[in-house]
């Protein structure tokens, strides 16, 4: 199981540090949150996520999907993702999948094919296309959908336990916030964890995520 | 998510009490485990661990599903499971569920009809077959197999979310550690967890498993 720590461009170098001192794996910029989105710049916060040992995902998500407008989407994408382990795209973004994946596959860089319902769990055969999706266009499919109860929790590990790739299972909100660990046993390869405010609802803290890991996967 | 404590006899009462203050919900009594197994001592841990406010699962597992012979077993259980909150009895003690199930209800009390492999996690529709032949017996089906891989956990899991009942899910072993928190979302509505050493595999400490349902369940 690998963990990720979202980060804006917010207090960069000192929380870089941090993410890497307290055990994560790989920070996910989400560059769609922030101040500064000049290439040169993002280029900088990978480099100094590789100086602390980081992998990175490079993540400009699209306002459909909980981000912000980004002007230079798709030139950051052009021009970081090569440098960068992951590259994040919206399988809403459609017309943006193959130039993503082309960028990042440079230097062997992977794809994550994303998708996000904050309201609730789409019905199993919608959770399972969305999954076979992602992985027809070469990439690892991202699920993180809101869990109403702890059935739609069970729903989504279940329904992803049954394709045979690399994915990445989020049940969003409080009562989904044991998927975050559980998931691994289901074939989720990363889990998202926060460093101070969470920027997704039910991370846990990157604390938690590390002892837990330790619990259970080691 | 209830939390159960198996305790054999040694310092009980020392023990019972520190089940209770560190937030367990239910004593096992391991029967099969005591050094003492006459009616009238067993009679008296049950009325120590109420006066805990602990509910009791009274069991006494039988040698082939990792007990002891006790000779007085069918008389143990006609007399101290009408004082308990569930009796446990393996669904290979074919003869006694009726018996068991009749006397545990005379106050109120559940039947919990258990199946343990501690070799493996065998195949789906034996693990389906397994959980609904105790839901007939109307009881509380509890399935405890060891997890040799993750997909043993998630088959596991899975399988018994599919039935749409009360049930106990138990991934034994190290890999299935994680069930022991992740199988309330599954339908699993008592976890064990061990006080000092652990009477079975995979098995964690009181104090985590408190703390583990707080981050997740409430």
């Amino acid at each position: 199981m690998l963990i990720a720590v979202p980060l804006t461009d917010r207090e960069f170098s000192q929380r870089i540090r941090e993410v890497a001192e307290k055990g994560a794996d790989i920070v996910e910029l989400r560059v769609d949150q922030f101040q500064n989105t000049e290439v040169g710049f993002v280029e900088d916060c990978v480099r100094k996520a590789k100086e602390e040992g980081l992998k990175v995902i490079l993540t400009v998500r699209s306002p459909e999907e909980g981000g912000r407008e980004v002007a230079n989407r798709r030139d950051i994408f052009d021009k970081v993702a090569p440098l960068c382990d992951f590259a994040d795209i919206e399988l809403s973004s459609r017309e943006m999948i193959i130039p993503v994946r082309n960028a990042v596959a440079k230097n062997g860089g992977k794809l994550i094919v994303s998708f996000h319902n904050f309201e609730l769990t789409p019905p199993n055969w919608i959770l399972r296309e969305v999954l076979r999706e992602g992985h027809r266009y070469g990439g690892i499919p991202k699920l993180a959908v809101k869990a109403n109860s702890y059935e739609d929790v069970s729903r989504l590990l279940c329904v992803g336990a049954q394709e045979k790739y690399e994915k990445i299972l989020i049940a969003m909100g409080d009562i989904g916030r044991v998927s975050r660990i559980a998931g691994y046993a289901f074939g989720s390869v990363i889990t998202y964890a926060s460093l101070g405010e969470s920027l997704a609802p039910g991370q846990l803290p990157l604390e938690d995520v590390v002892k837990l890991r330790e619990l259970f996967y080691k």
